[in-house]
């Protein structure tokens, strides 16, 4: 946390600070823009400093992202950078005039006027440092920054995105250098739920969740929040508040656990259909095969989830693991190279798979929950194909057609719509 | 001319450097684009350095503006010129784009990029530092650095725009930074007419011009080049050839004089039908009334451009002058304001106004020139309301109902069909 002088941490000048991130959905329209407006302007009116981060507006990246195709087969990933992040330019500008419009200053910053020094991986920079003078200037002048998400300059003065979600990070990334006192994710849902609303109707607003809690939630689906931001978010020590810029009810805390901080034992059920699965049938079961096979997946950027290996039958295994649907052609390729070299006998893989899993801090005292997981999904006739677990989560791989089952069920057994 | 190290003046590296500035009708969708892109692939392959300047992709910067109006009413400046300059990036990333799947090196570039640095007016800022070394260095590498016409990077950092037609601006100055051997302007006409070819189907295109008569033009009704890029290029002596990107054809040069130019007597006839007239009536014929009126329009930004006042009789005079239609409702006010101030017995304003004018170098020796205008006029009984001239040109204030049959009679009657 930065400490700023004359103020405690959390304050720029002796007045608190919040940031406030409004997604895509929230600044869809001039509707929207001109609601998100009047929400800045009572905020700032209610005595806080505010620094705001914007996306672009409704489907304008993946607009752009289309347009790019139409000219190019492989776009260049330095000029989609350059293309995708006109998006948050037009919505930082028109955020600011409805601001300025309704008697507040507002000054609007790109990510790179804003301080946001990425490496130089287009596409999906790492941010590697916050330098945000021009915004600490900005508030101490009495004005709103505006700044848009996703994107900053790197090393080498380029233009830089931060990837899918990258406003996220942007958000919490400037809550902590400017040592914000929270930092306010806007969605068009109203924070964390048990399950997915969308599969559970019964599912409950979580009110409270540990760093780590909401990791593994995002980690196995919940698309609330970006993966990353919640990384950020725990190693800086932001405290983060999911909520709508549709209800402006309060929604979820995501903070750092405290001491005597009481824990549902399981906060939320997930679910990921995003993936698909491969089996590497009957290798040898010897030193440095599991090495050599996800060595050459990765030298192909293809990124491995779940991970399986069981005990060998005569010494021999079968190696299954989870993959992104869209890197299955790519990762063929890999194991027909491969299936000679590890003398496998032959590879299978799946689309139709969905991964389903229990998180929760509780868990780690109560260890009956993997076991009451399984019965509630064989009373369920679901086939368990894969099993991985950490300290707080639970993941099966189950056939795609029985994941909401699965996700219903697990939701009533564990009695989570009950606070 | 800047002279760059290694070569003479209008190269890099001894390398002849071409600047391309393509209009936003130019680059209106992806199939011109990837047109554009073929163009630029050919000049570098025929051994040219090639710097390219883009606008915003077709109406883009329209409804850009549309949409500020839909948040606010009075949209801030320095907000418009953030989310105008979005419009550019756009164009300058597909086309890069484009490039590089034709095979060549491209990089794109903002106006701040490529060092345009201007005053802090906002929407209208002037150039005042042209810093290229980015640019000179891509090019150098062997790469078609692609600009962002129309914004640059005030000296306080911020973002601006130069204004419509700004994108020629740019251009032409980075010519002049770059020391360019042309600036070739593609935009969706042939070149520089002898008269509008939407009222004259006869009108003929001019191969060559000076400065001085293009800026004339330019400052009469050719809609073809921006003024202020022509002003640029002649301060900065830059070669511009006017040119169209759907046929690719020789197009118009604007050059330096020169010595045995050949000049027609008239180079064209141009229309412009954007303005209103004010008369103030009888005003008493003393020292500083004029200037009290056009400071008070000044004041109030108000452009004024064509000024006539008459001989006075029995000691008052009346003084008109012409501004944009979009100023009228402003000016009213100050002439109520004035009226009593100046003694004037009242105002008059009329919005259904045209202006007719002759351009040409050669009408410097060839005094008939303004004596067979108003015959020809007279002749179609087209009542001339102000006269105005230049050494090179002559320009009448008649109705806007006359507009059309006067630029047909005027460039029949002095043959400009005719090379």
């Amino acid at each position: 946390m930065v400490r700023v002088a004359g103020g405690p941490p959390g304050t720029i000048d002796g007045v608190s600070l919040v940031v406030q991130k409004y997604g895509g959905t929230s600044v869809a329209d001039p509707d929207r823009i001109m609601a998100v407006a009047d929400h800045i302007v009572a905020t700032r009116r209610e005595g806080h400093d505010v620094v705001v981060v914007v996306s672009a507006m409704g489907k304008t990246t993946d607009e752009l992202e289309a347009l790019a195709h139409e000219v190019s087969a492989m776009p260049s990933p330095r000029e989609m950078d350059m293309l995708l992040t006109s998006g948050e330019r037009i919505s930082i500008a028109l955020l600011c005039m409805a601001i300025i419009d309704r008697g507040e200053h507002a000054v609007s910053f790109t990510g790179s006027q804003a301080g946001i020094v990425t490496d130089t991986t287009h596409r999906k920079a790492k941010i590697v440092e916050v330098k945000a003078d021009r915004l600490r200037e900005a508030v101490s002048d009495g004005a709103v920054a505006v700044v848009a998400g996703f994107q900053g300059v790197s090393t080498a003065l380029d233009v830089t995105t931060l990837g899918r979600g990258g406003s996220d990070t942007t958000a919490v990334a400037l809550a902590a250098a400017l040592g914000a006192e929270s930092c306010e994710i806007y969605t068009d849902v109203a924070g964390v739920f048990t399950a997915d609303p969308r599969i559970v109707p019964g599912a409950r607003r979580l009110e409270k969740l540990s760093y780590e809690e909401m990791l593994d939630l995002a980690a196995t689906g919940s698309r609330v929040l970006a993966l990353r931001s919640v990384e950020y978010a725990r190693n800086h020590k932001v405290r983060v508040h999911v909520r709508s810029s549709f209800t402006w009810e309060p929604g979820t805390w995501i903070v750092e656990e405290e001491a005597g901080m009481e824990h549902a034992i399981i906060s939320g059920v997930t679910d990921d259909t995003s993936e698909a699965k491969i089996t590497l049938e009957q290798v040898p079961d010897r030193p440095g095969v599991a090495a050599k096979v996800f060595r050459a997946l990765a030298d192909e950027a293809i990124n491995v989830d779940m991970i399986v290996q069981n005990v060998s039958t005569e010494g021999h295994t079968d190696i299954s693991f989870t993959l992104p649907k869209e890197d299955l052609s790519r990762a063929h390729k890999v194991m027909e190279q491969l299936r000679e070299d590890v003398d496998a006998t032959g590879f299978t893989s799946d689309e139709h798979i969905g991964r389903v899993s229990l998180v929760g801090a509780g868990m780690k005292t109560n260890p009956g929950v993997a076991a009451t997981m399984f019965e509630v999904l064989a009373r369920e006739s679901v086939n368990i194909e894969m099993i991985s677990t950490s300290s707080i989560r639970i993941s099966c791989v189950v056939q795609e057609a029985d994941v909401v089952k699965a996700v219903r069920a697990l939701h009533d057994a564990f009695e989570l719509e009950k606070a």
